[in-house]
């Protein structure tokens, strides 16, 4: 198995200056979770229990506090959106699960594998529900129209991706709406409420295109990650894009500079999914000879670049400052 | 195979006099359908054309057209409500297919059958979405919170229905609560629409209560056809219910009722889902010892009469009409 050691930044980044700041409002996010499901019928709690201890990092609706703080929001609202926005996103996390047949994710086993896919079908449908239950609670109609068209976006990309399985000549521009679609949109809804509830329209774009472009930024390392990883610091198997023909970046790069032979490898390996017990190493080498992950990673920092543009209308802060410390750790949590 | 020709109505009643009134309405809705996904990947668009075209009753648009023209609602506001019911619906059956591994509904393949389980989860999540941005567009919270308490109602009924697979002392409460949930509150929750776009409060609890019991008959009589109708007039699998260990409340009465071999006739079958060539044969032989299909559709009955009961509040109009025939169709159907 490779690692990236070739590349180390001197100190790594860390999420700890975003988590001091919001640190109590994202406590009052899992209890609210957590209550809201109490009372439901015990399959609902246990799985929403198995997803919520499993140490996510959070990200979701960490964005959507952080942000509202930047916008010196000091209200309650953002408590439940985030908690509709995790709803949002464990749900299509359980449904993931059961389209990917996955069985590892963030180093347990996955609801499906320990559920089974009827539950977790059922449950994420479940969870959906919850969230437009909690905007609709919240009241604003401009916060339903942004989660609900996120929602249909991250659905949309979703199938996209489905269509794209197995098929590694999707184009660049294919992967990257793809990703925008499933992951990113997310992150930029996350991120717009907090000058939403803050009500400071001046900075819904601005705050929209930083969790659009940390979003892509985010998925293009998780996308690197999968193939060199160490598994305990990723969290899930490695290798699994590969094993269920997931086109991502490194591949589509390594499949159009690879040469007659190779492509028919990517071919049989991700298109058919034949593959024998040698042929993530294979595939790993492959994305080595040319340099997929590195290009995969450049093109986050890209983004990440983006992302950090976005922030310059806003006065420094502690929480502009967490922002960016947040940039810097997506990408170096793949060194 | 048994056909419950023993009681037959003079004359059997039909939906011709709801469709005479709606039947414009209801190609708007389709259309509008139909519209919403002909520029989606055409995945999405295959799908939901799939299912649009399947010969379907639309009996929950339907309610929530009739009920808007039985409150003498002249705009157009119920075209798009009615479309977000019939996606929440449509969502609902993509993802109950998956969850039942049904091969065939409506005499069709199913959709999981033709494009595989994958395209049916994330399609379902996409016309889920769909029905919330109808919603957001519409703009009404009130709107909004019907609709979002039912969808949280349904995906709960769902699991309750998982839980309760395979266990026939499920009480005939639980059944109850379990038919009210996945089916009985989407049908209350049409209805309700139907006073709240013609601004009618006064009328929003009668079609409220009519939607309910008219949802609980149909489920009832849905659960009795599983194990009694033709193939064809089902327009699904005969024996599904069985053959998925689904408790339903043929199976309550005729398990409670059994003797000690019978339990374990029931217990092997659902319970354990070992189930041999003769066991469906079998089933039914006991359903009918037992009257089990019988006080099963007479329990249907009694909650059509509340239905008509919820009518009494509505001056005599076409519309009525066509609601007390819905009533009378509604367990006609099973003869």
């Amino acid at each position: 198995m490779t690692k990236k050691s070739s590349i180390l930044f001197n100190k790594p980044a860390t999420l700890d200056s975003m988590y001091a700041l919001i640190g109590d409002d994202l406590k009052q996010v899992n209890n609210l979770i957590l209550e809201r499901v109490k009372n439901e019928i015990p399959l609902i709690n246990d799985i929403v229990k198995h997803i919520v201890s499993s140490g996510g990092k959070r990200i979701r609706p960490a964005l959507t506090l952080i942000c509202s703080k930047l916008c010196n929001y000091g209200e309650k609202r953002h408590i439940s959106l985030a908690a509709a926005v995790e709803f949002i996103h464990t749900a299509t996390l359980l449904h993931d699960d059961v389209v990917d047949e996955s069985k590892l994710r963030r180093g347990l086993p996955t609801a499906n594998e320990v559920f089974g896919n009827k539950a977790s079908v059922l449950v994420g449908d479940f969870l959906l529900s919850q969230a437009f239950q909690f905007m609709v609670a919240d009241g604003s109609l401009k916060v339903l129209k942004i989660l609900s068209d996120a929602s249909a976006i991250i659905a949309k990309g979703e199938v996209m991706q489905l269509i794209s399985e197995g098929e590694p000549e999707t184009s660049v521009e294919d992967y990257l709406s793809i990703i925008t679609s499933k992951t990113a949109a997310l992150f930029a809804a996350a991120c717009e409420l907090g000058a939403v509830v803050a009500d400071k329209n001046e900075h819904e774009e601005s705050l929209r295109n930083f969790g659009l472009n940390i979003g892509i930024a985010f998925q293009l390392v998780d996308d690197a990650l999968d193939y060199v990883a160490e598994e305990e610091t990723l969290g899930k198997t490695v290798g699994d894009d590969f094993r269920e023909g997931k086109i991502t970046l490194p591949v589509i790069i390594a499949y159009a500079e690879g040469n007659k032979e190779e492509k028919s490898f990517w071919k049989r390996t991700l298109g058919d999914l034949e593959q024998t017990h040698d042929d993530l190493d294979k595939a790993i080498l492959l994305l080595e000879k040319h340099s997929a992950i590195s290009k995969t990673l450049e093109m986050a920092e890209l983004y990440c670049e983006k992302a950090r543009k976005s922030l310059n209308n806003f006065q420094p802060s502690l929480a502009r400052t967490a922002l960016y410390d947040l940039v810097d750790f997506c990408v170096s949590r793949a060194y």
